[in-house]
């Protein structure tokens, strides 16, 4: 599989390493990140992407800032990187929980060196921390594919998922896919339908990717598929990732995912966001109307990526003179969601649901 | 816009010409149909394609069987050459209904001169027919456009199709786009949404191509991206089309059709089919048990079309070894549909509505 983690810190070259995941499924490139600017990009140009690898992308942005600072207000300076990477997307809560509980370790009482340890230590711990997360939710939502296959008398557990909540967009297990991979190793019989996710088909290029290097049964359809197989009792569950989530239990995830939601609801399929506490944002409680929906470069939908001749090729799929437009996520109101998957258990996508399982937000909130 | 209509007959040649829109946007060919087997082939490899279109391709095919004959028993071989025409594509009932219709102009009575004709005859005048239905489709469809357009006070009408129901998938005018030409040509502000259409790009390729010729404002979206749109109230209208709809209402349309459709009712977007009632399947009530949907090479899903260095090539765009699952269509339930626009008029998308611009169907069905 060749690297289990997706991020780490080679100490030979004292720099982090991450995969370079613009170039898979074609090519399994591993980049190196440097600076703060390095990591910015990496964030950007999508080298890495998911709420949690995205967060703990930007905690080692933080700490590459304090080890290459050269200035004079190192804490000026720190809160600059901090906004910096927060800029870089703004859907994604994660992003600026890391950045802001980073900055939280610092202080004006310790040297630069002493900081720049601290931040390392957070970057590292964040990580680990992400890595239990994951475990957590493969372990919770395990129960509700043993709980389905009970029923399917030795035929697959089917499941949909939607973009990639893999290990790519964590540092290991994933999110949606931690219950999958826990069922495959537990030996449930289990088959995924990956939705192909356009624009940036990080469901074909990604999650069947890395289903397929776990030898995972799956298949990739059209991101237009997934009501036809539902009308059909051809999925017995959608599980899906999130980017932010709000108190009320409204799910941002990658565009398409409202869709499927949908579908879902319609066909009496179970609809599940599997995500990490850290991607609930507990200030909100609108989802459509306060969550912000990045948009992204035109050129993702005119210009698609592929192999021809063994060689990775940009190719134009539209019309010369087509305009077009790129929202990068959608939000799933709350009614719409069977449940949340989070690392201390599943919970109903609401106020009650959420607070219960994570009652020391409910002083904050009252 | 090169040839204002999609087939016709070239006299000098003695042979049927299409557009080849396999190669559209990126090429703009004519291909020369002379033979059955090259109109079944034009058909099963989508040279033409939408329901109308291949009604017509189809009935021309008829006639070329017809002219190419030198065998024992006419009647037979035309036979054999429906059944052929007809195992090309299950799903659009239009295909069916030329075919049948051709069958029965010739007799036994004729020679197969005066058959030959016959089938000619009629291959022209369902052309004809169909560019009539397009036409009244239009105008029909008009008068919702103008109705929403009341409410806008100079802001464009945004109006959402999926797949290509225009006029490529036709003669002239197309089902879906026939309102939107017309509403263009009356000087009502609009703008397209048009979904790109995986995995064949219906949408990208074709109706963002037409539409751009004709100068109508529009824009590509992924497939993913109407329900956003929905929830953000940048949608007032949704127009497909329709390869075969039941009596009761039910539409099987391109794959994706279905989300739509639930996305606009979550969101009280109006939701219509434009159709001729040749697409009408009045032996059918429940779309979802009784129409077979097509699976078709997951070629399509595995492998894009684009440009690279000015021409066009076929690229792979997915891990190696996932397999990939292709259905093309899906049926959107009657009670999604806010209404169907026919030839004769506007009508709800139920057994009583439809009955009631066609009365003389009600004899047979009940």
């Amino acid at each position: 599989m060749g690297n289990p983690q997706t991020i780490w810190y080679n100490k030979e070259k004292n720099l982090v390493e991450t995969i370079d995941q613009r170039f898979l499924p074609f090519q399994n490139r591993v980049v190196e990140i440097g600076s703060l600017d390095e990591a910015r990009f990496a964030i950007t140009d999508m080298i890495v992407r998911g709420a949690p690898l995205i967060g703990v992308t930007a905690a080692y942005g933080m700490y590459l800032a304090a080890r290459n600072f050269s200035g004079d207000d190192f804490y000026l300076e720190m809160q600059r990187a901090a906004d910096w990477l927060k800029s870089s997307r703004p859907t994604a809560v994660n992003l600026a929980f890391a950045v802001d509980e980073a900055l939280s370790v610092i202080s004006d009482r310790n040297t630069v060196l002493e900081n720049t340890q601290l931040l390392f230590d957070y970057a590292e711990n964040l990580k680990e921390r992400e890595i239990e997360f994951s475990k957590n939710i493969g372990i919770h939502g395990l129960e509700l594919i043993k709980a389905i296959s009970k029923n399917k008398i030795g035929e697959p557990v089917q499941i949909l998922t939607h973009c990639n909540a893999g290990r790519l967009a964590c540092v290991e297990l994933g999110t949606a896919t931690a219950p999958i991979y826990l069922a495959h190793e537990a030996g449930i019989p289990i088959h995924v339908w990956v939705d192909e996710t356009r624009p940036r088909n990080q469901g074909a290029r990604l999650t069947a990717w890395e289903l397929g290097e776990a030898g995972i049964p799956h298949t990739v359809i059209p991101d237009n598929a997934g009501g036809h197989l539902m009308q059909h009792q051809m999925v017995d569950l959608v599980i899906v990732g999130s980017d932010r989530t709000t108190l009320n239990g409204d799910v941002a995830n990658k565009i398409g995912t409202y869709l499927k939601a949908l579908a879902a609801a319609d066909n009496c399929v179970p609809f599940y966001a599997a995500l990490p506490s850290t991607t609930i944002d507990w200030n909100l409680n609108d989802g459509i109307a306060e969550i912000p929906i990045e948009q992204r470069d035109g050129r993702e939908v005119w210009m698609m990526e592929g192999m021809l001749n063994n060689e990775v090729h940009e190719f134009r799929i539209l019309p010369e003179k087509s305009p077009v437009a790129n929202y990068g996520f959608d939000v799933t109101p709350a009614r719409l969601v069977t449940g949340l998957i989070t690392e201390r258990g599943v919970c109903k996508a609401t106020r009650e649901g959420i607070l219960e399982l994570f009652p020391e937000r409910s002083l904050k909130n009252d």
